[in-house]
């Protein structure tokens, strides 16, 4: 046992479950401890333009490096971050929200302070969180060692967001700790019911003729990729991934066949996943946009559904057997077949280079030009859905908010992401209108030298929602902002010499003009504006949008 | 009784209560009912670049015009205003919050869509806005009208914000309704109560020798202005305002004496407040940045306090007595004194005018630039310290978050209020630090061809928060935008004509030149970018940045 402080403590322990850098915006009931966190060499102090963007930082920085963290003040710093936070809740990221509040005195006393709803409750903004969060905690003195051990390991654990308010007066405080390592290891499977799991698994590949995996989110979420790549080379059996789970394993793997999305797949996945006759769902997560408005066909009868914390087998359900120790006793039992790899290679339909860059051509272009360990972010809109058609390599990270679809979302997750993956390249897909909502991130950016490629299409509104409804309204234009000096401006004199290239593309040749001239600037940041139709679009997002809008209407 | 749509019934009633125009951020979930908004030739519906700055937004229009609404998609939109609102609920600003959400069928089998938690709770943002309204509901086809009624009533009456859930089935869903108007009007007060109420007062007055009337942010909330003005004028007692007052009636006015903030006011203010033995308080609001931290001195035993819906007559309380209907009775049972006028005009102290312009030269400057009429905002910070001081003539707004603080509200108040008061002068004051978190609203004043005079002042990082902590630690720091390009950059090439005057003042002579250009451009928006050392601060920002690290560390 040993004394600290409790922000010390915090710190610590902040750092033992991964958190090298806290994203941040300076708030007066958080300067304190924002001056520990300087002061303590071990986490660095990021400063955001505003807290949604980093809230969506700390979101971007957790899906690269395991956790994120986000510090802000009271009542008016909190509540922008909520979106973000709910975002990361949805999503299944996990972010430790750190709120500095009011002094346990004015909080007891309900005093009028500013910030406040001027009502005297102090409570509102932690119940309001409650929602959005797995749990959430008050540091006291004589609680805050055991409360930072819980929260922290439940955030890792259940990979969502947790809530924690740090008065003034208790940033400071002593108290007696013991620092032995928290325990993040999630607990084992139950033994018996497991081998069950198992046996019965086993038994039904066996008997398959044409047994297949459809890896999904909750694998990447679970930070399940080693063990289901063991799983899929082990069997040898072909596998799929969804929308959410692309990319969890490169897709220049032999046994990779394809992304299946109901009845927007493409017509060769959807025959063969829709053809198998059992399934291995792995991680699965059925929402709209990642089953296309759920005409999924992966019925029971012949599909088995591994998750984090229980695995159906058919129309049976064995409770707590999570994948993270399952697949690697399946990778082990079920012997292997023979793999059978497809060529996927695509190649570039012939356009127009004097033209506009068309959708259909630009997303396996930009398949093309990705390298092994890029970190790909695709903003909800024309980019997630174009982004899914190209080809992720090896150790890629795809980043996009399929299931939230928050828009601008990427440009804060962005900024994390590069904090996160420094050594790796980061390259940003993000609409006109989706780049409005959060574009002062750029600035952050700029300031701590980072490298990202930020593609800015610009399409001249908001092309998903012309699609959805209201193709020629009005709400649906945006206005042209001189995007192409976007670097310019948000990096002032100060940021001259941090800039690579900035400009635009008008056409398709202009573009490979310009990519040459982007990968001669790896080093520092680049900003491309991408001149393209307003209303082209992806295939499959004028398919989904048909379904939405049908639903809209039901 | 009639029929119509849900969405045309909401139309009319907007527009009943006041609301000519509508903020907002489409989405998939509004868009039909954007269209009916459009399509009604009755509310002109106003596109923001994200939803934290369209409740801002009509945040400054209801400041302005007497109530304002805004409408998000459900979840992703919403949550991202919900800072907004919630300044809405601390400062008393009536806004209605609508929010487009999925068919009701959707949400009562909680189907896996976009924009949800992920977890079929389709309540749960809605239960998170019941925290910073006065009341919600949902829309349905049995109880639309009763319900639109019953809260947007509630919206006028309290001053505080709603909310409005509206599915997406639900639009254009037939009912049948009563069209007569609401009734907005407070109930009146209880007739016996107030007539012992206002004999006590009024014989209070009498017996005192220097009874004053110091008025508070609640007169301007509750629309109590008129109400003021005539009881100053009829019973001749000087008053002052507190910061949240400020301009509650022209500063020109000759009874008015000054501004109260406790020890922070002036040596005259303190002495005179302090030392009257009759205080009638009108709409008072304790809050720690409106009494300088708690400072004040208005014992009971000399106080009345009048509020919107009780009056404390020294130890007494009379209940359900209102300012509104109160202050006339007040005004016409309180015998006329004499008028004692004093000079409040300042001289401005002679400066270099080749260095850079001192805040204690600016401010009052400032005070001789304003115009009868002008809407002025000044953001939280070094701005609104600063803006107590500037002379703020008849007719006058003066809006700012002096309760809540949400750094960067006022360039979305700015916005809401230039559309409110377009026949009126909007003049803004902003620092750098705030600018970063909501700077792209500006884009869309140059769209809707507004005419604000914007005064970005640059010290060069968050001054209030280095007075406060941290003089020089780099979280205190911000980036150096290009500022003086900003209306270029966010106005684009469309926006040219749009742009008056734009550019820096680095020394005060530049300044007094700038002001001439400024005026010279009044049918365009403008923006000055005033360079400020770093450190430099209103006197009473320092005293209260003083007392707020105090109350941290207590």
């Amino acid at each position: 046992m040993q004394t600290m402080t409790v922000s010390k403590y915090l710190i610590l322990r902040l750092k033992e479950i991964g958190i090298d850098d806290l994203f941040s915006v300076p708030g007066d009931f958080n300067l304190v401890f924002l001056d520990r966190v300087q002061d303590s060499g071990l986490i660095n102090l990021i400063g955001d333009c505003n807290e949604l963007n980093a809230s969506y930082a700390a979101d971007g920085y957790a899906r690269v490096k395991g956790v994120g963290a986000i510090i802000t003040t009271f009542g008016v710093g909190e509540l922008s971050a909520v979106n973000g936070i709910a975002g990361s809740y949805s999503e299944m990221v996990p972010v430790v929200k750190i709120t500095g509040t009011p002094n346990t005195k004015s909080q007891a006393s309900g005093a009028l302070l500013h910030h406040t709803l001027g009502n005297g409750d102090f409570r509102a903004f932690q119940k309001m969180f409650s929602h959005i969060t797995v749990t959430n905690t008050t540091l006291l003195p004589h609680n805050a060692a055991a409360e930072i051990d819980r929260v922290l390991t439940e955030c890792v654990q259940k990979v969502r967001p947790v809530y924690i308010s740090l008065p003034t007066d208790v940033v400071d405080a002593e108290i007696t700790v013991d620092m032995k390592p928290l325990n993040l290891a999630l607990p084992a499977n139950p033994e018996k019911t497991e081998a069950a799991c198992v046996r019965e698994i086993v038994n039904a590949v066996a008997k398959a003729k044409q047994p297949i995996i459809v890896a999904d989110a909750c694998a990447i979420r679970h930070h399940c990729e080693k063990e289901l790549l063991e799983l899929i080379e082990k069997t040898g059996l072909p596998y799929y991934t969804t929308p959410m789970g692309k990319a969890v394993i490169g897709e220049d793997h032999p046994q990779f066949r394809g992304i299946y999305v109901g009845s927007l797949s493409s017509p060769r996945v959807k025959e063969e996943v829709e053809g198998a006759d059992l399934i291995l769902s792995v991680g699965g997560l059925k929402s709209d946009f990642n089953t296309g408005s759920f005409s999924y066909r992966m019925d029971a009868e012949k599909t088995v559904e591994i998750h984090s914390d229980y695995t159906d087998v058919f129309y049976g359900t064995y409770k707590a057997v999570g994948m993270k120790y399952l697949l690697p006793k399946l990778a082990a039992a079920i012997p292997k077949r023979e793999v059978q790899s497809i060529n996927l290679s695509v190649e570039l339909p012939k356009i127009d280079m004097k033209a506009m860059v068309p959708q259909a051509w630009f997303w396996n272009r930009m398949g093309k030009f990705f390298k092994p360990n890029d970190i790909v972010l695709a903003e909800t809109g024309t980019s997630v859905f174009g982004c899914l058609n190209s080809h992720m390599p090896e150790g890629a990270t795809f980043i996009s908010q399929i299931l939230w679809g928050s828009i601008g979302y990427t440009v804060g997750g962005c900024l994390g992401a590069a904090v996160a993956g420094q050594e790796r390249r980061v390259i940003l897909f993000v609409g006109d209108g989706s780049f409005q909502l959060t574009c002062q991130e750029v600035s952050v950016m700029i300031r701590l030298g980072l490298r990202p490629i930020i593609f800015l299409l610009n399409n001249n509104g908001y092309t998903i929602e012309r699609l959805i409804h209201g193709v020629k309204r009005t709400y649906n234009d945006i206005d042209n902002w001189d995007f192409s000096k976007t670097l310019d401006y948000f990096g002032g004199a100060a940021g001259q010499d941090k800039i690579g290239f900035q400009g635009r593309a008008n056409t398709a040749g202009e573009f490979e003009q310009v990519l040459k001239k982007v990968e001669s600037h790896a080093d520092k940041i680049n900003f491309v504006e991408v001149m393209m139709d307003w209303l082209d679009a992806p295939e499959n997002l004028v398919k989904q949008a048909e379904a939405s809008a049908a639903l809209n209407r039901s």
